[in-house]
């Protein structure tokens, strides 16, 4: 199946020099893909201009004339800049013409405006940020990192439920363990929305391990971790800045003198492969799960090589049909868990 | 000045066999401490004789017949195991016997114990959880980090407090820079909790830089980082997971084939030095603020090198003279809000 990517080529800090060359390469790896690039049509032009490359049919440009900015509110951006690269990107996916959106832009606005045109699945209240994160034993999904300041035990609960169906959907596994984030695994721990949301989640069909504390997501404990917004924020950008501080480190102790930056050099091969294993680049995209349509959202600060992999995320996302099985299992186990809380009330 | 640390002897995961190796070394190393080993008199005495040495002036045992285990409730461990070594090594710092105690025991039965027989410092609600983390800069004082799993503005606002005195006694820092952990640095971001407690830190005379972001912990933005106790415990884990992960992907990766093996070989002097700077270990002890004396944790699985320095974070502890300045300084500055809020109301 082809698959249509609309890009918000102005998002992000660095703009189409960013956005247009990622482009550019992904499409040359990816034949069976399609891109809009979505923005000034000036900047755009220019962009492709300086890497000798050319509209095609695989490659459109779609005009937009305005530009939500880094610093912009959200509610200045839905009201003033309804002809913005970011709208209008989601309006293509709104009408179908393409299959999902990606854009680097101000995350409140691209989530405001995201709810505002594409509207979130029937018994969803509140759309989530999900992320697959390197672990020891291979990836695990991870919500809400940020939507939401607080959250209801039902919303955890729908958190879970999302994203058990999007880690089936991408990974191909039939019943993911799913795991709620606490500070102990006995259930008397944590505070009130996080036990509450664990009987909760108890009763819906899901694979539910139980609690889970920080050092299992890296430890891949389970398939996915649901937990609020805010601590989900926390727990990311804490591990952003415990990987600088360790690269920071290490690159120090190769550079120390002479002879380790001697060994620095044999170390190459084996350092690079490392990183790889780490690299925030490859696990650049976020995906904003909820909505009836797959929106990516790129690190604002993401060069070439990061912006491609936010791409991927949402081609894999479309091609998955992740959205569909993500609406088919929100309904069914909240119909599940209406029943089954009817049946406990009569 | 002579310090003297009780030792709940029996705690931890491996008990004697960490606890009193460690205090043998801790006292070579340190002529000016004393130590009072806390617990079952037999067991102490074979791991004393394990390892040839003797009680004298310097090294005590005060016998404790009961002894806490680690999945024990807080509220069995109060109430039948009031001869435990864990409630006997507080009660010496109680009596003024010992000016600190270390324990690698349950955390909850320890916090519990601690604060029934110590009591809180005036104008403190809960203590809270201390550590200080590594960072790019140097050192940052984190709390809390699990005492507490909701914390209203006033709790998140004694934490500041506490933190930047711990981190003034420490530190012989003047005024440390304290930051709020939130999940955006706009003073609009995070919930109801963080938003009312900026704004009450903001009236203290605190150092207060504002928000910070979890990648803003390692990046040492701040002196102090104040945060409730879900998101703090869950920070901390996740560090403690992905330094786990990485250290295991280095290892793979020095471990592939004989070439990297012999690069490692090369690499071990400048690996090692790279490894002491994120040593868990060095950074085991993890201390108890508000209460009227100093009880430091140690992980529960903690070696004898990680014991050592949960008893040299006490011992600097008392030395500086905290408890004294956390005292002082939460009377002036709870006195100096209420003094701040009257003249508002006026």
């Amino acid at each position: 199946m082809d698959i249509t990517v609309a890009v918000d080529a102005m998002g992000g800090d660095h703009g189409t020099h960013v956005t247009v060359p990622a482009a550019l390469r992904f499409l040359r790896d990816n034949p069976d893909v399609n891109i809009v690039l979505v923005g000034l049509e000036d900047a755009i032009a220019a962009e492709l201009k300086a890497h000798h490359a050319v509209t095609h049919p695989r490659l459109r440009i779609h005009a937009a004339t305005e530009v939500v900015t880094m610093d912009e509110s959200p509610q200045s951006a839905m009201k003033n800049k309804k002809d913005s690269s970011m709208r209008v990107a989601i309006n293509l996916v709104k009408s179908g013409e393409a299959n999902a959106c990606v854009s680097a832009g101000n995350t409140g606005a691209l989530m405001a405006t995201a709810r505002f045109v594409l509207k979130t699945i029937p018994g969803i209240d509140r759309p989530a940020i999900a992320k697959l994160m390197p672990t020891m034993k291979g990836q695990t999904a991870m919500l809400d990192l940020g939507a939401n300041v607080d959250s209801t035990p039902l919303q955890l609960t729908q958190f879970a439920i999302m994203g058990s169906a999007m880690f089936a959907a991408l990974k191909h596994v039939n019943a993911p363990t799913v795991g709620l984030l606490n500070i102990g695994s006995e259930d008397i721990k944590g505070n009130e929305a996080v036990k509450e949301a664990a009987e909760m989640i108890r009763k819906t069909r899901l694979n539910f391990h139980g609690n889970v504390e920080g050092n299992d997501i890296y430890r891949g404990t389970v398939d996915v971790v649901a937990c609020d917004g805010f601590t989900g924020n926390v727990a990311l950008k804490v591990s952003e800045g415990l990987v600088k501080m360790i690269a920071t480190f290490l690159k120090e102790e190769f550079n120390r003198n002479w002879f380790t930056k001697f060994v620095a050099l044999l170390a190459m091969p084996l350092l690079k492969r490392f990183k790889s294993r780490l690299d925030p680049d490859r696990f650049n995209g976020a995906s904003f799960l909820g909505l009836r349509g797959i929106v990516v959202k790129s690190h604002g600060g993401a060069n070439k090589n990061a912006f491609y992999w936010a791409l991927a995320q949402a081609v894999e996302e479309a091609r998955s049909g992740m959205i569909q099985r993500i609406t088919e299992q929100v309904e069914q186990e909240l119909l599940h868990l209406n029943a089954v809380v009817e049946s406990t009330v009569n």
